[in-house]
């Protein structure tokens, strides 16, 4: 028979894939917005943000309400606290994704750049690895988490070419400098997008063979 | 006479503070390599960037340690879920410093720029700001986190301000856009400190209020 406890968890597990799914979604709104050039988006997104916040609230209600009354052993342990650490990620994608609309409604202004502009690409990646690194949370799946862990260069690698076509242009056309800037400042927000799922895929790791891997392969 | 508990949250706490201690350094070492146009802080923060990591990894533990050996009621939950999201924060405050000294590196090998540069000032507010909070954190002093929520405003203008005058910059004299791209940057980061204190500042506010008042204020 199950334990209570167990729907406890499922419920929790339920709510913290409907907060991923919700705050991925976001960011491919915002980036259909600019895509579309269709300023309909932000309100979307803000309201979006709203059903974020709300889940952040239930999931750390419930993990609090879990810790003090269920006394969870070791896995059921490690479960809850990494669930507290990811919402922390997930809420900041959420935000991440209203900078960017917000972004979008400021180019929204202006005739668009004729830049080899890769942020759609970018955007892919960032939320393809916020998805899988949940996934791999669900899962308890370790290689999966690695895999999110290893896609962190590509997105960067976008980024920084990205920053230098626009640094090239911003140089041979001064009038393109605002709209340079916001387009740099859309890459970095799309950057740490990937770097939060980054962070997620290692708690996925760290719960599911006990240890800490994050700072030990920094340090090496 | 003392629980043994206590005294493991008195740990807990004093490795916390030294964590904060550590990342607002590292912030200041940073920006003072800047001013001093000095590139041998870097080193420095990187080697406490390795303590930083090394703090978290430890009280990650002990928080797990506690949460499945001492059952604690209410208050300490909250401290222990509270420091777990904390630690969180400081974290990537370290890794703001550490780009920060990246980025330093970079503009040291270019003579400086003549613009009107606020990054100290903006370092200063957001060190404040961080280290205000851990001792809300520490004290239980929900009006002490309230006023760091309110600097946030404060540190936003100065980026903002700076971010104009950058971009002003760039468009009179096209030979400055790498370093001022550089600048924007910098402030950027210390935009994302204050924001991490913040995040502390709301959940101090959280514990000691028992309520999350970030996202109810978001919402209205």
């Amino acid at each position: 028979m199950e334990r209570f406890f167990d729907s406890e968890l499922r419920d929790l597990k339920q709510k913290l894939l409907q907060m991923a799914d919700t705050a991925q979604a976001m960011i491919g709104l915002a980036v259909k917005g600019f895509v579309e050039r269709d300023g309909s988006y932000e309100k979307r997104v803000d309201e979006m943000e709203a059903q974020v916040n709300r889940l952040d609230n239930e999931i750390e209600d419930e993990v609090i309400k879990c810790l003090a009354l269920r006394q969870p052993a070791a896995g059921d342990l490690r479960f809850l606290t990494a669930t507290l650490k990811i919402t922390v990620d997930l809420e900041r994608v959420a935000d991440q994704a209203c900078n960017l609309a917000g972004t979008v409604a400021f180019l929204l202004k202006e005739p668009p750049l004729k830049a080899n502009i890769e942020i759609p690409k970018m955007a892919e990646l960032a939320q393809n690895m916020l998805r899988r690194s949940i996934e791999a949370f669900v899962r308890h799946d370790a290689a999966l988490a690695k895999s999110v862990c290893e896609e962190d260069d590509a997105v960067d690698a976008f980024k920084d070419r990205h920053f230098r076509d626009l640094q090239a242009l911003m140089k041979k056309d001064p009038a393109s400098i605002e709209r340079a800037l916001d387009l740099i400042l859309m890459a970095r927000n799309l950057e740490r997008v990937a770097d939060h799922a980054t962070n997620i895929a290692e708690d996925v790791i760290f719960i599911e063979q006990g240890r800490n891997i994050k700072h030990h392969s920094e340090e090496n």
